[in-house]
């Protein structure tokens, strides 16, 4: 006897959450997956407890943070995070007719990321080409797909591309090959997932909203010998200049100096709350 | 005798981007206003000094920092920053016919950032209408105006709803009231704005990318008595975990300490490019 997961991610198929998605999950009897159309929907679902991990990206390496994720995870979630993976990306031009398109292209579809991710590519090729944002790398994949009379091509990955049966133009047109996206997984039960380090985050506001304070969080890292990864100011959405800070910390082997850490940083007079600890899992298979 | 000043903004008529750049410039024959659809080629032309001035959007109380403004001034433009102004935003949801849209309405245009300040009434009132990215305010009350028959709604403001003849179904939907977009103006010479403050940017990236040697950047500051404002992490685009730091300073009668800083934060082995020291105006007219 076992009981179904219910796992939630951004769809359609063939997205990259759906590849991070069978990275930590895998396709198991146990698991019922449930794609969205947009992040927003599928944290909201797993907010009302409709899911029982919600698996999305937070972060990629060129086009820095997912701004609705980062604001959602300050603002509204209130589910721990349960586990990390990165995920290698590359992306494909993709048309369903290669001898009208290559010259005579006149927009190019893409999720807003994708398109920031290869603008260095778009912008050497296809300067003059209308880039329209979509909802998803799929959603461009299938507006081509969909509509073959019209001089469009979309960004998207190789899984997409067999889905809807397009024809690559050019291929690996991202930035840097050592383009990433970073996953996490909410939940309220914690995943074994393997993994290369144990990661925590943080959110902090700062008392009246003073940097300064700052050098004394991080002094409170310093001392208790624990090293923080990435610090992000998000807007607190009601005066300008006013934010929160979300901190992720190493804490491999630090699980008592993270919870001192955490008093300590309360006694500074910072508002605090904890939003997990962590595996992260760096590359794909998540046993290498 | 003068010469004609070249002027670059984010159009088409009516954005909060003219507005901003009406407050600095003023309608004087001695300035030539120019409007780009998209804050990239608006940069792009200054980059490549076809303006003498270029004025962008970089941040919003609510929707967060403009990400491609952020990222080029970090990775792209070798033009200072010579003026900020705060402009307050209000958004009302505009319709051709109102009687047919408000309960009818199957899909409402917005700029990215216009639909997250305005999220919360749209996810009350709107809950199932599909949301569509525009490049614009004004691109989204164009496509309203333009095809009357859809059962569409645009976000905009008062502006651009007099030029496309739109009706208001609400007015005010901004997720708070003291919603406010801050626009820097770029350009190499000085410009004369009455202000509040005076503020230094400069960019930094950490040896070893160690955030522990951001503390001795935060200290730097403390020793000299100046006061960051705001630290943003911005992604190198090379790895995920490498970031720059975009940081802002108050250096309002404190110029020769933040030129000490300066060199003391390279002793700390960060690198370090300056983009500007200008005046700040808090609110419209700026001479309030």
């Amino acid at each position: 006897m076992y009981t179904t997961k219910h796992i939630g991610y951004l769809g359609p198929e063939g997205t990259f959450s759906e590849q991070a998605a069978m990275e930590v999950f895998g396709d198991c009897d146990s698991f019922s997956y449930h794609r969205y159309p947009t992040i927003q929907e599928c944290l909201l679902a797993a907010n009302k407890q409709l899911l029982d991990y919600a698996l999305v990206p937070v972060e990629n390496s060129i086009g820095g943070s997912v701004n609705i994720t980062v604001s959602q995870l300050v603002h509204d979630l209130h589910i721990p995070i349960q586990g990390e993976v990165h995920l290698p990306i590359s992306y494909e031009l993709l048309g369903s007719d290669p001898e009208v398109c290559i010259d005579s292209c006149e927009i190019i579809y893409g999720h807003p990321q994708a398109l920031r991710q290869c603008d260095d590519y778009l912008r050497r090729h296809y300067n003059d080409v209308v880039l329209q944002p979509t909802d998803s790398s799929s959603a461009a994949a299938k507006m081509v797909a969909e509509n073959p009379d019209q001089a469009a091509l979309a960004l998207a990955n190789t899984a997409t591309r067999h889905i809807y049966g397009l024809t690559v133009i050019a291929s690996e047109i991202e930035n840097n090959a050592e383009n990433t996206t970073r996953f996490i997984v909410l939940g309220d039960d914690a995943i074994d997932l393997s993994r290369d380090i144990i990661k925590s985050t943080l959110v902090i506001t700062l008392p009246g909203h003073d940097l300064r304070v700052l050098q004394n969080v991080l002094g409170t890292f310093e001392t208790l010998a624990l090293k923080p990864l990435k610090i992000e100011s998000v807007p607190l959405k009601k005066k300008l200049g006013e934010y929160a800070y979300i901190i992720d910390v190493d804490t491999t082997s630090h699980h008592d100096s993270y919870l001192q850490a955490c008093d300590a940083i309360q006694k500074w007079g910072c508002s605090l709350r904890h939003l997990g600890t962590y595996g992260v899992c760096h590359h794909r298979g998540c046993d290498e």
